[in-house]
């Protein structure tokens, strides 16, 4: 018996343990893969053609790395032929391999999803919110998902399109958690306890996206998870911790994720430039309202029209338009580059001809990532929101770092800049400007809160950066909710119609239960079953003409107190078995949830059929006055999927999540028909 | 109408900024007293009394702050002017200023609780964990206590006893908390809204302690707060955050709180390191054990015998004992020093002699330590226990550093420290083992986890040693587990017998709700009313027999189904004031529950007495088949105080918090009538 409880109780450590450090082998297979793939696109390494460009001039010459000195790597141009003959020639060469290549990877990509796995596409994010908050959608989280999702997620970063890892390395995380905990029967045979190993899965994918532990524990807590209880979180930490090790330990070149956007000065910054952090905090919170409404609406008219029909040519369309426009332009023809560059400092302030050249090209790559991104998200590849998004604010938030530098430097005497310009240091820090401009935009798509913020501190080590990240990130969400509370995840999640009951949103009517449930007046009244007086072959006939999950059990017709709650499902079951394996159940042989079958039963007349077993006798129950702000409470809270409805014991009606989802929409004047299930 | 919806989101905003700003500005006060206070221990500025040592040398010399180079600065032995003469003479004379300053704060303290507040003695954590599980304490978030707390808590501080300011801090915020949700109705009248700025107040408290916002935040919702809706979390962060602000606006010398425990070392550590960082995690785990039962045991001596009836003595002698046996060695005589010393690098390794004083210094330092914390923690003063165990673990981790670089150094050739020792740096860092002891110690005392952790991150601002920190914290908590799951805090809510219901541990027994509701079989039946057939006079005599909260109300004698709940005291109210007020309401006028009163009530007969309006008509109802698991997530998740069980929507009887945490101890094997319930 004690090895059995120790066993329960290290079952579970064991289980993320696996899961964080599969995560962890997997993100450092698909981020080798994808730097190859990338490079693949401008050259190739002749000896060892599977070494990417940084490798293979590595082993060439292992003491000094440099770009140009590497003989092993020939560009495209290069093995064609032209790369001294001509100039133009040789940038031509390369933008048709660069726009080839792409579309040979987006070819791929979109091609695998659509055969083997359907589920791989998108996001993910909000079906794991969707599952973790009860539902369950058979194969989203199996292992051809996790297969096709990884290589699809490496072809797709590949082809240059504008998105990011971190969405889809949550569902392969998910994915290691759902099939790990089938090893664990406390964990597999358990949906609740499973959605614990989720949550922790989903640190992880974080984790190694971002080499963010904490904040990928937090994304969990606040975004992703439903119901969190607290003895997970130290689980979640130590699996996100464990993938990240694992990440670390498979992929020693790979050390650019945990500095991604590291910044290595310590440079302060100055209370004035509060203003333009905030200026940015408005530019990302208007940012996510748009670019919200215009994916939903992209996306909808996606489902309603033709288009939805040639997702292989939307993909091929998209990915095209992105390599042709994205190449010419230093700031967005890498996906490495672009952002490490928007951060770093890289350019000395006071040459001007440079900076109007650098701060068109920003302009250009901003207007195409913006519209860009919006077109994107949603394309039948996987495809993550945080890396563009936080793109598009580092792009933002660089330009006007560049704009207030050359403020401050013209200005130099003036006394709002004096302190800042002092001993001939550069007088404002770009890069510290682009950070919070993602901080900024990723806030506004995504409503998260203090996981961004600590997602931001992890990515860039800027513990110092506390008040002006979180005062973009609380100036981005305020706007932001000013035109719509719902995050790009909530949003897709009522797009596709999941029955998702947010629980951050309030409710605050003052309906009761009685106004809710169903039967309304004017419709026939519920159906139910009796404990002890209905035959099998009435039964029969409620369940062939009703479709319902399940029915009450009441005691009789004329005194309608509840007993119970039985599922469909086991009703069928148990009615067939009892049909084929017991001779006596004939079609009017009398059902009996009660305990005690009577024995005055007719001499000679039919077995009686025992249900007992399959009855929930303890089902949640309210009364009809019940305030349905309790009751909403109480199926967040209980994850519960419906409730019976009594007054003074007797049965009135039921109410399901679905129709507390409609009562919700009606409230807010939504169509509640818009609101579709599938 | 738009204006109160604006008005209503804003309110919580406004109210958790003025609880930042006001516990801020608190702890700037309780800082800027404490050091005075704590300095006048060693002497007096003659020419501005008011000003710490530090300020009085600021302002002679403010240019650079040299401790020796002071005229203005008096030390005790150089104003009884002993100073020259003897050296002897003038360590007695500090030796005896030293106890005696100990001795008058310690006594000032007590007496202040004693005669003002006595609620504003000890840690205040565990009163508060059980405030936010919903039960109500009058008094003790009050202005009062909010006052003497913040004035006691200065003087046990500079008393130089072992302990800290991180609890009490936490009660002071929530006393701010608590006062000004009063400012907004719609908190200060809802006891659930006034528990989500109490939580929001928590994290304030903990971000000031040890400026830590996210430590803070987390610390909230991992260990004080019962139910932390993650709507708060961002209101959490951004009053945590608000604090920390003021502080350090109110308080310019009070830099140390940010850098109590500052590495500004990025030296690497090695793999070879974590053997001696388990090893911490191992001694953390058994400390905390060790350390919780003593205290327990201590206190439920003092509770038990006549050492209850002489608190001031108490604090006096533990006061007494502090003071003589701290004053000689370094590493304990003054509050600050300590910490900082013992985590930043302070010895060259390489000299012998030097390292064996400090290394019997340090043993003395931790031996004395930890016999007195436990005598400590539970006198009547304000006491905070976090610093006390950090310094143990600090004092631990340092001998071990310290015995590493030894190691080390001797063995520099050995192929296990080659690698660390190389290029003539110093091979070990003991800072770096001070601050893993101190998480180590620190996790097996609270049992925290990620908070921890991320409180350890943000103090010392060495995101790089997430490995070191989590394998000591998880070892310590590992450990601690072994011999007992609870923590402090749980175990002093139990020692008081607080009703509390711990939201961490599982509930695995197979028990159903009829195996806990009462009456039990064998006692007399339920107390309850029924809805249109008792006299005022018989409903007046139950409420004289029985002592119960509230009456569950049924149809009738003959058929007992559930109709509602009223409160003992809205039934005493309604009742005495119809009484009053109405003439024809006599003994003998019949009361209704219903909705409807019929008409044929006896001509000339008492007046009916209508009481619908008390009633609540949604009390929440188990089925007396109920698995008590279901039972028990329904109290923690929902909050109930008490539950209704039924059978077929009769009433059979009634569950209770209290009858829940008897039935618990019960499973557990202990004695249920050991839990006091006060």
């Amino acid at each position: 018996a004690k090895v059995k409880v120790a066993h329960d109780a290290w079952s579970g450590w064991v289980c993320v343990l696996l899961v964080g450090c599969a995560t962890g082998a997997f993100a450092a297979v698909i981020d080798v893969g994808t730097s190859w793939m990338s490079d693949l696109k401008e050259g190739i390494c002749l000896e060892q053609f599977w070494f990417n460009r940084e490798q293979c001039c590595w082993a060439v010459n292992d003491t000094t790395f440099d770009q140009n000195a590497c003989s092993q790597w020939y560009s495209w141009s290069h093995l064609f032929g032209v790369s001294e003959s001509s100039v133009f020639g040789s940038y031509m060469i390369k933008y048709i391999m660069y726009v080839l290549w792409a579309m040979v990877f987006a070819t791929l990509a979109v091609m695998l999803v659509r055969v083997f796995a359907p589920y791989a596409c998108g996001s993910g994010i909000p079906e794991i919110k969707t599952i973790l908050s009860g539902f369950i959608i058979r194969g989203y989280l199996g292992k051809w998902t996790l297969i096709i999702k990884s290589v699809c997620m490496m072809l797709a970063v590949s082809a240059g399109l504008s998105l990011g890892k971190e969405g889809p390395l949550v569902h392969v995380a998910s994915c290691c958690g759902n099939i790990f905990s089938y090893l664990f029967p406390k964990y597999g045979k358990n949906e609740a306890k499973k959605r614990e190993i989720l949550s922790a899965a989903a640190a992880a994918g974080v984790s190694v996206a971002f080499g963010a532990p904490i904040g990928g524990v937090l994304f969990s807590l606040e975004e992703v998870s439903y119901y969190f209880p607290l003895k997970t979180l130290w689980r979640s930490f130590f699996c996100a911790l464990a993938a990240a090790f694992v990440l670390r330990s498979f992929n020693p070149f790979g050390n650019d994720h945990l500095v991604m956007f590291y910044v290595d000065y310590r440079n302060a910054w100055y209370l004035v430039e509060l203003i333009p952090f905030i200026v940015l905090g408005v530019f990302g919170g208007i940012w996510g309202a748009v670019f919200i409404k215009g994916n939903i609406r992209w996306c909808r008219y996606r489902k309603s029209s033709n288009l939805g029909k040639f997702p292989i040519t939307e993909v091929l369309v998209v990915t095209a338009v992105t390599a042709i426009l994205a190449f010419p332009n230093p700031y967005t023809s890498d996906y490495q580059r672009n952002l490490t560059d928007a951060t770093t400092d890289f350019t000395s302030a006071n040459i001007d001809s440079g900076v109007t050249r650098a701060m068109w090209q920003l302009a250009l790559a901003l207007v195409f990532k913006m519209v860009i991104t919006v077109f994107t998200f949603g394309i039948k590849v996987p495809a993550g929101l945080f890396i563009p998004s936080m793109a598009i604010g580092a792009i933002a938030g660089r330009m006007i770092g560049i704009g207030m530098e050359q403020l401050a430097y013209s200005h130099r005497e003036h006394y709002l800049f004096k302190e800042m310009c002092h001993s001939g240091h550069t007088c404002v820090t770009p890069g510290l400007y682009a950070m919070v401009g993602a901080c900024a935009t990723l806030g506004g798509v995504t409503k998260m809160t203090v996981s961004l913020v600590v997602i931001m501190f992890e990515l860039t080590g800027g513990l110092q950066y506390i008040v002006p990240l979180m005062a973009a990130a609380m100036t981005a969400k305020w706007i932001g909710d000013a035109f719509d509370k719902e995050g790009i995840y909530d949003a897709h999640i009522k797009l596709n119609g999941y029955p998702f009951l947010d629980s951050k949103e309030e409710f605050t009517h003052t309906t009761i239960a009685a106004d809710v449930m169903r039967p309304k007046r004017t419709e026939p009244p519920l159906c139910v079953l009796t404990q002890d007086s209905m035959t099998v072959e009435q039964i029969e006939a409620i369940m062939r003409e009703t479709d319902h999950n399940g029915f009450p059990v009441i005691v009789s017709a004329e005194s309608q107190y509840l007993v119970g709650f039985v599922l469909r499902r086991d009703l069928s079951i148990a009615i067939s078995s009892a049909r084929t394996n017991h001779d006596g159940i004939v079609s009017n042989s009398v059902v009996y949830f009660t305990n005690h079958v009577p024995v005055n039963t007719v001499v000679g007349g039919p077995e009686p059929l025992k249900l007992r077993k399959i009855l929930d006798m303890a089902p949640v129950t309210i009364t009809d006055q019940t305030p349905m702000e309790t009751v909403v409470e109480m199926f967040r809270k209980l994850g519960l999927r419906q409730t019976l409805v009594t007054h003074n014991g007797r049965l009135l009606g039921i109410i399901t999540k679905k129709d507390i989802l409609r009562h919700i929409a009606q409230l807010k004047n939504q169509d509640p028909d818009s609101i579709l299930f599938n």
